[in-house]
């Protein structure tokens, strides 16, 4: 088992921040978390790209350069940018070969099987990357036939899948039920207005992430700053340093 | 005078907040503000690439493309990344090109000659970009001896800035003193710690700009929110949702 595996199997579940660029990525990591996972909402809005439009393949591909970084890194790679189960096999190898230890793969609610052929496909190319399989039945889908989501996540597993994500879900007794049909390591999307972290851990959740909201939280922190100084208050809350900001730069020139 | 000029001779001092990205950008602009300005920290940071070292040239090209959104754009260009004043005014045009209306150039304590050739030489490739010449006395320097920051500033106007920038200068008296000196705009760097916008605005100062702090104070909140979700408490403050982030780049799509 890869450490990034492991720590889907530790006591406590993997509570994984995702990152937008490299200062987000190296600010969290040097907050204790030993991996990161990326975003692709931000970093399709960060370059004024679509989401889940496969607009991003090359910047994904740059952005798993950071996990050449003191951590470990798990990059968000939509639907693989691709139809073909061998394209997405020759991205995952290119995101490992960039330093990535894990990817996720999103359904986007087509069809199952094609979903499973990619995983197995990146699976027989890159065999040591944690393959987190997305479903989108509760993202995208109103996720009222639990039976499907059921379907499809057996069908991910099936195919190598080393763990299955369902963003969305955060019902207590929805997610109790879904782990019982599970053998490999259930990852949650965490909101604000759903169960905190020690909630999702008690039930059993082995891997909660962050998504986009981090990077959606500092931009409405840079628009509160900029409402506050426009109207004359002092804005609120922490900031690193410029010397603070540069040094996470400096440091990767000497490693 | 070109509209973005003419924000440095109204009413009110321009205030222009800096954005690192292209959501930053429309966010930012949809709050009202007519004028964007980029920061080359934030670029640099983003990119695990060091400020003011000339390494983010390109990046910064592509940057300027934001200049085609629904707002003006003044981009951050450190010292024009390159010592040739040919090669800065090259650079000039392709951001010109790309749709920025505004280029700052810093002299990074550099000889002031050199840097009003580059300046010189901008506003001969591109008479309508707004140049921004910034000298870095008081922010790499100790700012001690005022006559060095008014001779590189004389400099540059007789060069043919269309403003001028002493990050790191806030204290009233001194303003007042520079003010003094001046026949073009006088930019000053905002600081949670300095003067508020209305008492710059009383001073004369015409254009206040964020500089990295947007962007930093975004990192900033993306930490505070992390903190809080693993120690159980729900993050505070607000965050556009997934769908308005979305939605900046779909209307760039079908513009």
């Amino acid at each position: 088992m890869t450490p990034f595996a492991a720590l889907h199997h530790a006591d406590a579940p993997l509570l994984l921040p995702n990152a937008w660029d490299h200062a987000s990525a190296a600010l969290l990591a040097a907050q204790g978390f030993a991996a990161i996972g990326t975003t692709s909402l931000g970093v399709a809005a960060a370059a004024g790209l679509p989401d889940g439009a496969a607009a991003t393949r090359d910047l994904t591909v740059r952005l798993a350069r950071l996990g050449a970084g003191p951590y470990l890194l798990s990059v968000d790679a939509e639907d693989g940018f691709a139809q073909d189960p061998s394209e997405v096999a020759e991205l995952a190898s290119e995101l490992a070969a960039a330093g990535a230890v894990g990817i996720n793969l999103e359904d986007g609610l087509g069809p199952a099987d094609l979903h499973a052929a990619k995983i197995a496909a990146v699976k027989a190319a890159v065999p040591d990357l944690f393959v987190n399989a997305r479903t989108d039945t509760h993202w995208l889908g109103d996720g009222v036939d639990e039976r499907e989501t059921v379907r499809r996540l057996d069908a991910y597993q099936q195919a190598g899948a080393d763990g299955v994500f369902v963003p969305g879900l955060a019902d207590p007794a929805r997610v109790t039920a879904l782990l019982k049909t599970l053998d490999v390591p259930l990852n949650i999307l965490y909101s604000p207005a759903g169960p905190p972290v020690s909630h999702l851990a008690d039930l059993g959740v082995r891997r909660i992430s962050l998504g986009s909201y981090l990077y959606r939280r500092a931009l409405g922190a840079a628009l509160d700053a900029m409402a506050d100084i426009r109207s004359g208050r002092p804005p609120r809350g922490i900031a690193p340093t410029y010397d603070e900001v540069q040094a996470l730069s400096a440091q990767d020139r000497t490693s």
